[in-house]
C-alpha cells in the first residue's frame, strides 16, 4: 500500500494565525483513494526547514503532498525547497504558461514577471493545472522514484485540483486496488444522539462497510464507507445497509451523498412547477444565498425580501403596524405576516420567513437572545409558525436558524 | 529563544476524519508567550512513530508539546512513548493521583484500575493538573534538559491547561522577555501579487518587525509581526512600517487589526446617521448577509429586496420593464434602476446593487458567465455603476461579486 506524508507551509500556521483545514482534507480523500498517511506536518516559510521536512518525509514514505508556498510572493518558497530537496532544477513548464496566460486574460488581468516565474517548475515536473487561480500545482519526482505534489494553499484551488487531478493521478501510479468508498445519507432536524440510538447496533456490528455519524450546523450525515475493489462492489456491500439507515431515520432524510438540502427543495419546487419566496429578518439574507447556491435556482426561486427594519417589514411586506406594537417584530404574528406578505407580494406559491434575536444586544427576558420565530407559507393557505431556541454567538444562530428554516421548508414540502 | 515543536497524536487524525484545532491553539499562545514553533506534526496512536516523532522534534528545538493519546485506553500511548524517546520509566505520581481522586468524588464516580494506571507518569515528571478530566497532563524531562509536555485531546481540558499552567511554566523557564505582537492592515480590491510589487522592498529588508501577506477572497491583509518585551515596544516598532506600507496601498486600506469591511461600512454609516439597503440579483442575498453579520447592524442597515426573478425586480424595485427588455437584466441601466429602486423603496441614503452571471449557465457571447454589472446610489444623486468580470465557479463568483460590492461600498462612503 501506498504511503503519503502531509506537509502545510506557511508561517501563520506556525503562528497560530490561520488554521490549516488543508492537511484533513487532503488526508481524508487519500484515505478515500486507499493510500496510507503516515504523518501531517506544517512547517514556515523557509526554504531549508520546507527542503528538510521533505526529505524526512520522503525517508518514511512514498511520496509528499504539499499545500501552499506557491504564490507569486517572496515568501512562497515551497517550488525552491522541492528542487533542494529533490536535487533538481527549474524549467519554465509551458501547459502551466497557457494556463495562466488564459487565466489573466480571462480576468483582464496583465500578467506581471513574478507571475511568470510561476510557470517555472521543477524539471520534469508534471503539471497540475489550476482553473481557480494562478499558480499551477505539479508533481516533481525523485531519482528514487519518489514524489512530490505541491499544490496551492488557498483551498477553493487547491480541493479540485486534489480530487480532479492528484488522487487519480496517484491511483493510477499505485494500481491501488482496493478503495473506500463512500455513501453519505443527510438528515435535518435530528440530533446526533438521537441518530446515534437509532443506528447504534448497527454501528457497532458494522466492520466493513463501517459507519460514521457526522454532525454539522443542525444537520446530520451518516456515512457508510466500504472497502471495495470497485464502486460496483461497493453498492453492494452498501445498499441493505442505507436501507435499514434510511428506514430507521425516515421523515429526516432529505438527500444522499453531493445533494444538499438546497438542492432538494429546488426538486420538489421543480416537481411541482413551483415557485419560493423569502422573507428575513434576523438570518439577513442567508436563507436567500443558500437557496441561490444552486445553479438554476432562478427557476424556482423568485426573490426575497431582507426586512431588517421594522419599516420595511411594513412597507415591503405588509406586516401591520398594529402587530409589530402589540405582539413585536419577534412573534409568531410577525413572522406568520412576514411570510404571508412574501407570498403574495412576490407572487410565490411556498414562503418562508424568520424574525428573531440574533444578539448579542437585544434580547430580554421574555425574548432572551437565540428566540427565533419561523413561519412557513403556502399558496392557498396552508400556514405554519414555530420558534425555537439557538444557543451560541450572533454567527451561530444566523447559521442555524438559516439550517433549521431550510429543513422545515423541505419538510413542509414533502407533507 | 526557546524553541518548541507540537505534535498531535489521533489516528483519526491521519484518516483526516478529525480536524485538529488544538494545534494552531497551542502554537498561537506560544507565539504569543515569546516561544518560537520550528513545526508542527500529526501522528498516529502508535508507540514506536510516536516516539520516534518526538525524538525527530527533539533534534530540532528545545522541547516537544503533545496534545492527544493520554486516555485510559489501549490506543492512548503518548505516556509510554515519551518514556521510550526519553528513556524514562515510570512512576506513581500523587499530586495527579491526588487530583484524580477529587475528580471523580466530584462527579460521583468510583476511579477505575485503569484511571489508577493514568496517574502513573514519566519519572521525575511534572505534573499538570486536569480539573476537567480524568487524564492530567505532565512535563517530562530528559538528561540534556529538553522537555515534552503531554496533553489530553479534549479540547475544553486542553485549553485552560495550556494556558494555566504550561505556558507560565514555560515562560518562567526560559525567562521569556519577548513576545510576538502583531499588527494586521486590511485592504480590499487589491491582488495579492500587486501588493506585493508595492512592497516588495519592505519584505525583504525586514526582520523583526516581520512582513507577511495573506490573500483572502478579493481580500488582501498585510500583518506587520513585531518581536519586542512589551507591547509599547513593539508599537514603536511597528508604528514607521504601517504608516508606509498604507501609504505605499492607500485607497485599499478598510481597516487595522480586527476589522472586518463590513464593520468599516457600518462605522462610516453610523458617524454620517445614513442608513443603507441592499438590492441584489447574482448575489442572492451574500451582501445583506454579509452586512447582517455585524453586530448593531440594525442601526445602520435597513434591509434589501433579493430580485431574482425580473418580475420581483420591476414590482419590488422599480426597474423598468422597458429597461429589462431593451437592455437586458445584466446591464447597466438595470444595475442602475435597482439602486435607485432599493434607496426609495426602502429609504436609505446610500443604495448598493449587483446584477450577473453566476454560471454556470446563462451565459451568451455578449453577457458571459462571471460578467457582474455593480450600482452604487446615494440619496441626492450621486450615482456611479461599473461592471467586472470574474473568474471561477458559481459560488468563486458570487463570493468575489459580494466582496468587490462590499469594498467599493466602503470606498464610496469614503469619497
Amino acid at each position: 500500500m501506498a504511503s503519503v506524508e502531509v506537509i502545510a507551509v506557511g508561517t501563520e500556521l506556525l503562528l497560530g494565525q490561520l488554521q490549516d483545514t488543508n492537511t484533513a482534507f487532503v488526508a481524508r480523500h487519500l484515505a478515500d483513494a486507499g493510500i496510507d498517511v503516515y504523518g501531517m506536518h506544517a512547517v514556515g516559510d523557509n526554504r531549508a526547514r520546507i527542503a528538510e521536512a521533505i526529505r524526512a518525509s520522503l525517508a518514511r514514505a512514498d511520496g509528499v503532498v504539499t499545500t501552499g508556498g506557491l504564490g507569486p510572493t517572496v515568501d512562497d518558497l515551497t517550488k525552491e525547497a522541492v528542487c533542494d530537496a529533490l536535487e533538481l532544477d527549474t524549467e519554465l513548464n509551458l501547459p502551466a504558461l497557457e494556463q495562466m496566460r488564459a487565466f489573466f486574460a480571462a480576468i483582464g488581468r496583465e500578467m506581471r514577471e513574478n507571475n511568470v516565474k510561476q510557470a517555472e517548475l521543477p524539471r520534469g515536473s508534471r503539471v497540475l493545472t489550476n482553473p481557480h487561480g494562478t499558480a499551477p500545482g505539479f508533481v516533481a519526482f525523485g531519482r528514487d522514484g519518489k514524489f512530490v505534489a505541491c499544490m496551492p494553499g488557498v483551498p477553493r484551488e487547491m480541493k479540485p485540483m486534489l480530487e480532479g487531478l492528484l488522487i487519480p493521478f496517484l491511483r493510477e501510479r499505485y494500481a491501488v486496488r482496493e478503495a473506500i468508498y463512500t455513501r453519505v445519507i443527510h438528515t435535518i432536524n435530528l440530533g446526533e444522539s438521537e441518530i446515534d440510538h437509532r443506528i447504534a447496533d448497527l454501528f457497532r456490528s458494522q466492520e466493513n462497510p463501517k459507519i460514521a455519524v457526522l454532525a454539522h450546523e443542525g444537520q446530520c450525515d451518516v456515512k457508510i464507507m466500504a472497502k471495495a475493489p470497485s464502486r460496483e462492489d461497493a453498492a453492494v456491500a452498501i445498499a441493505p445497509l442505507e436501507a435499514e439507515i434510511a428506514a430507521r431515520l425516515s421523515g429526516h432524510v432529505y438527500g444522499i451523498d453531493a445533494t444538499t438540502v438546497e438542492e432538494a427543495i429546488h426538486a420538489m419546487l421543480r416537481a411541482r412547477g413551483w415557485h419560493a419566496a423569502s422573507a428575513e429578518s434576523c438570518t439577513g439574507g442567508r436563507i436567500a444565498a443558500a437557496l441561490t447556491r444552486t445553479p438554476g435556482a432562478s427557476q424556482t426561486y423568485l426573490g426575497g425580501i431582507v426586512a431588517y427594519d421594522n419599516a420595511v417589514k411594513t412597507q415591503q411586506l405588509g406586516v401591520l403596524k398594529r402587530t409589530l406594537a402589540s405582539f413585536g417584530a419577534v412573534s409568531e404574528e410577525t413572522a406568520l405576516e412576514m411570510a404571508a406578505g412574501a407570498l403574495g407580494r412576490l407572487g410565490a406559491d411556498i414562503a418562508v420567513a424568520t424574525t428573531g434575536v440574533a444578539g448579542p444586544d437585544g434580547g430580554s427576558p421574555q425574548k432572551p437572545v437565540g428566540l427565533v420565530w419561523f413561519a412557513l407559507a403556502e399558496a392557498g393557505g396552508r400556514a405554519k409558525a414555530w420558534k425555537f431556541d439557538f444557543r451560541g454567538d450572533r454567527e451561530a444562530i444566523q447559521r442555524r436558524a438559516t439550517t433549521m428554516a431550510l429543513g422545515s421548508m423541505w419538510k413542509f414540502l414533502r407533507e
